[in-house]
């Protein structure tokens, strides 16, 4: 089993603490678009993605949705088992963005193993610090920065993310990241599209002049 | 020396976990309005707050503010010594409210500590989680709530912190709160006065209907 080489602190754990882990462990695939954790679940564990990728977002009541952040391979997830952290009082939904193979750990497991282990509990510390930080950029962008200038990062964010600049988005799905209403972003997109940053196709944005996106965001 | 007793796991650290803290522990006294800490400070180290109230809040560029929580008795603010925290990649502001009685753990003494002790460790963890909390709650609040709803909120709140319906402010200092601008708070309380809701005069709001403001906040 790989997770050894996934979970970073698997060296400073004792023989007990690993037979613990892996023997509560599963192994999940999960496909694009599923539902993998919901705010009113009970608590799901905690995942460390093997693959893919992952979409963490709040709802409010009317349904709109915004991106808090996303994890990639090697991220782990601690809000999915905010049961162990009592102090965690908020809802999260996280969704797959793509195919992904992903590992849970049971959150009373992992409790068990941070209350003894200074090591486990210092690693969830920095993770905790890592999401926190993107929510306080997240903070900063939709306090301090106009769409047009969100719209951009989040499309060169995709574009680095994807590897390519035909990305295969609908603008109401950019919507929901940003927190949006549809018919917003399709404004904006034309605005760009009529600067030359892009070129609109159904169910795809193009991105054709980087370099001017970013200086739109930078601004 | 009363700092054990503020200090939620003092029982749980060894002898000389303990001794290395009170060793390198200092007390201030800080005046209402005074600077504590600001993002371009080196680390100021972990403040435990013994009486008195503090204030952390981000600033943009144009420096605008916005309150993201405040801190009260007995309340340990990690994020002053955030390069404790590698994966912490945010500058805060904090500042005194009031008057205010704090112990200052330097940083580096508060990392040995944690690195050896999962209760300091885990008691850090519960409280990244409440201040997590608070921000993800504040993302709410400026994503699905209007500004009415947010200033009734807050006067609600700081009615409640003072125990009185007559709130000392100026509406610049509830627009830095809010991270918006005073002409925009002016107006609202206007709205809010001839709703009956609150009277205001010269540098003082007071709230005439807390259970009118309640359900506006509520709506």
């Amino acid at each position: 089993m790989e997770f050894q080489s996934y979970f970073p602190i698997w060296d400073k754990l004792t023989a007990a603490q690993r037979e613990l882990i892996l023997g509560s462990l599963t192994d999940r695939e999960v496909k694009k678009g599923a539902l993998i954790h919901n705010g009113d679940m009970d608590c799901t564990g905690l995942l460390l993605v093997r693959s893919g990728q992952l979409r963490a977002y709040i709802l409010s009541e009317e349904g709109r949705e915004i991106t808090v952040y996303r994890l990639f391979d090697r991220d782990l997830c601690l809000f999915s088992a905010s049961c162990v952290l009592r102090s965690a009082q908020f809802s999260i939904t996280i969704e797959a963005e793509k195919d992904t193979r992903l590992w849970v750990i049971p959150a009373e497991i992992y409790r068990q193993v941070m209350e003894q282990s200074a090591p486990a509990a210092n690693y969830t510390n920095e993770v905790m610090a890592a999401r926190f930080s993107e929510v306080m950029w997240l903070v900063e962008q939709i306090m301090w920065k106009s769409l047009d200038k969100r719209v951009a990062a989040f499309l060169l964010e995709e574009s680095a993310i994807e590897g390519t600049a035909l990305l295969r988005l609908t603008h109401e799905t950019i919507a929901n990241h940003l927190g949006t209403h549809r018919e917003v972003v399709t404004r904006m997109l034309r605005y760009f599209q009529g600067e030359g940053m892009v070129r609109l196709a159904r169910g795809s944005v193009e991105l054709l002049d980087e370099r001017k996106l970013e200086a739109l965001r930078d601004a």
